[in-house]
C-alpha cells in the first residue's frame, strides 16, 4: 500500500489528503499551522505541526521513506521551491508540487518536481466551460478534437427515442450511457427513449457537441 | 452572446475569465488591486480597478446587465458573500460565487447564489485519485456507485482482443471508446485488438474500475 505525506492543508492540500486518507491509503498531513493540523487530525493517518523548510525535522518524519510528497504551499512561492528541492535531494521517489503561475510550473519542473499540478487554473477552465453551457455537468477531452460529455438531456430530445432524436444521424454524436436516477444503461439501443431528467454521455467531435451543449 | 463579469482575480477568477474570453465572450474583469487589473488587461474584454464592495461603482459599471456574474473573492470570506447578497438584490440573474469551506458554501446558498463553486477542495478530489493510479488519465463521476475511467491500457491487455481480456466478463466493466493516437474506435466490438499505448474509456462499477486501475 502507498504512503502519501501532503505539506501544506489549505484547502487544496487538505482536500488532498482527506480524499487519498478516504481511500484508505496513510496519510502524513504536515503543516505549520497549528490550527490546520488540529483541524485535520481525524480525517487522516498522522498530523504533525512542522515547519517544512526544517530539513532535520523532515528527516526526523522518515518522509524520504514515502512513496509520494505532495507540496501544496501555494502562497509563498520560495519556500514551494525550496522544500521540493529538498524532497528530491533527500531521495523521494515521486513529489507532486502545486504551482501558482505558469513561470513557477516550470522553475518546478527544472528542480526536479515529477509533476507540477495548478489547481486553480485548471479548475478556472472546467468553470469557465461549465458556465458557457447550462445542461453539462462534466467532460473528457480525449483529443484536441474529440470529447465525451455528461449532460442534461436538452429539452428537444426528451420524450423521443434515440433514434427519433437522430443524435448520431443528423448530430454527429453516440450516446455511450444514459444516467436515469440511480440507474446507469449502458449503450443504449436506437429504440431507447429520453425521458425528463435522464443524463447522457456522448462522444463525438468537438464542434458537433458544441451545438448538442447549446441547446 | 452572453456577457460575464468576473470579481476577483486571483488564480482562480484569473482563469475563468481568460477562459470565458479564448472562447469568444465578452467579459468585463473586477478587481481592487491594480497589479491584478493590469496583468489581465489584454486577455479580456475590459478590465477595471474597483472595490467591489462599493455598490455605486458596481452600479456604474452596469453590473445588472450582465449574464452572469462570478464572485472569485476568496480569503476575505465576509467581502464575498456581502457582494454576492449585493449582485442578487442588484437584479443579477446568475451569480456564481467561490466558498473556501463547506459551511461558506451553505451560506453562500442560503442567501441566494445561484451556484457555488469549491475549486481547491474540487482539484484536491481530482489529484488525489490521479496519484493513486498512474494509469488514469480523467473521470466522469456518474452517480456515488459508476464511473467512466480513461486510462492507459494495462499492460496485461496489450495484445489481446476486448474479449481476451475479458473485461466485461471478467472485470465487469464496459469499453466505451478507445483512443489510439488521434483516432477514436468507438463502441469497439470483442474482436477488437488493444495495442500498447491505447487509451481505453471504461464505464463501471466504482470498485471494479478500481481493480482496473490499480494494475
Ligand atoms: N514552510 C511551511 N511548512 C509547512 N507548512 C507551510 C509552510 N509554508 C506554508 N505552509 C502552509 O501551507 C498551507 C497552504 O498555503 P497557502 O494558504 O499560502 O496556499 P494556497 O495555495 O493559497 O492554498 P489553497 O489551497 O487554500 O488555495 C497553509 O496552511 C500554510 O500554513
Ligand atoms: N472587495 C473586493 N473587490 C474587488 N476585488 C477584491 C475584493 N476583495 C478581494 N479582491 C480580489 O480578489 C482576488 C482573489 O482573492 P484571494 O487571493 O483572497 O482569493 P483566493 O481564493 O486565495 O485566490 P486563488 O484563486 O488564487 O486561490 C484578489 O486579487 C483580490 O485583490
Ligand atoms: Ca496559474
Ligand atoms: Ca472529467
Ligand atoms: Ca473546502
Ligand atoms: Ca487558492
Amino acid at each position: 500500500m502507498k504512503q502519501f505525506a501532503v505539506i501544506g492543508l489549505g484547502r487544496f492540500g487538505r482536500s488532498v489528503a482527506v480524499t487519498l486518507s478516504k481511500m484508505g491509503y496513510d496519510v502524513l498531513a504536515i503543516d505549520s499551522n497549528e490550527e490546520k493540523v488540529n483541524d485535520i487530525i481525524e480525517h487522516v493517518t498522522h498530523a504533525v505541526q512542522v515547519d517544512a523548510m526544517d530539513e532535520q525535522a523532515l528527516k526526523a518524519l522518515g518522509i524520504r521513506n514515502f512513496d509520494v510528497v505532495i507540496v501544496a504551499i501555494g502562497q509563498d512561492v520560495q519556500s514551494n521551491i525550496l522544500i521540493t528541492v529538498m524532497l528530491k535531494e533527500m531521495g523521494v521517489k515521486k513529489v507532486v508540487s502545486k504551482a501558482v503561475t505558469e513561470l513557477h510550473g516550470k522553475v518546478l519542473e527544472k528542480v526536479g518536481a515529477d509533476k507540477v499540478v495548478f489547481p486553480e487554473r485548471d479548475m478556472g477552465v472546467r468553470v469557465a466551460h461549465a458556465l458557457v453551457s447550462k445542461n453539462i455537468l462534466d467532460q473528457i477531452n480525449l483529443s484536441p478534437d474529440y470529447s465525451i460529455i455528461e449532460l442534461i438531456a436538452p429539452e428537444e430530445f426528451t420524450g423521443k427515442t434515440l433514434g427519433e432524436g437522430a443524435l448520431r444521424g443528423k448530430h454527429g454524436v453516440t450516446v455511450l450511457a444514459i444516467r436515469r436516477g440511480s440507474e446507469i444503461i449502458i449503450s443504449p439501443g436506437a429504440k431507447h427513449m429520453i425521458e425528463k431528467g435522464d443524463v447522457l454521455v456522448v462522444v463525438g467531435r468537438n464542434d458537433k457537441l458544441k451545438n448538442l451543449e447549446e441547446r
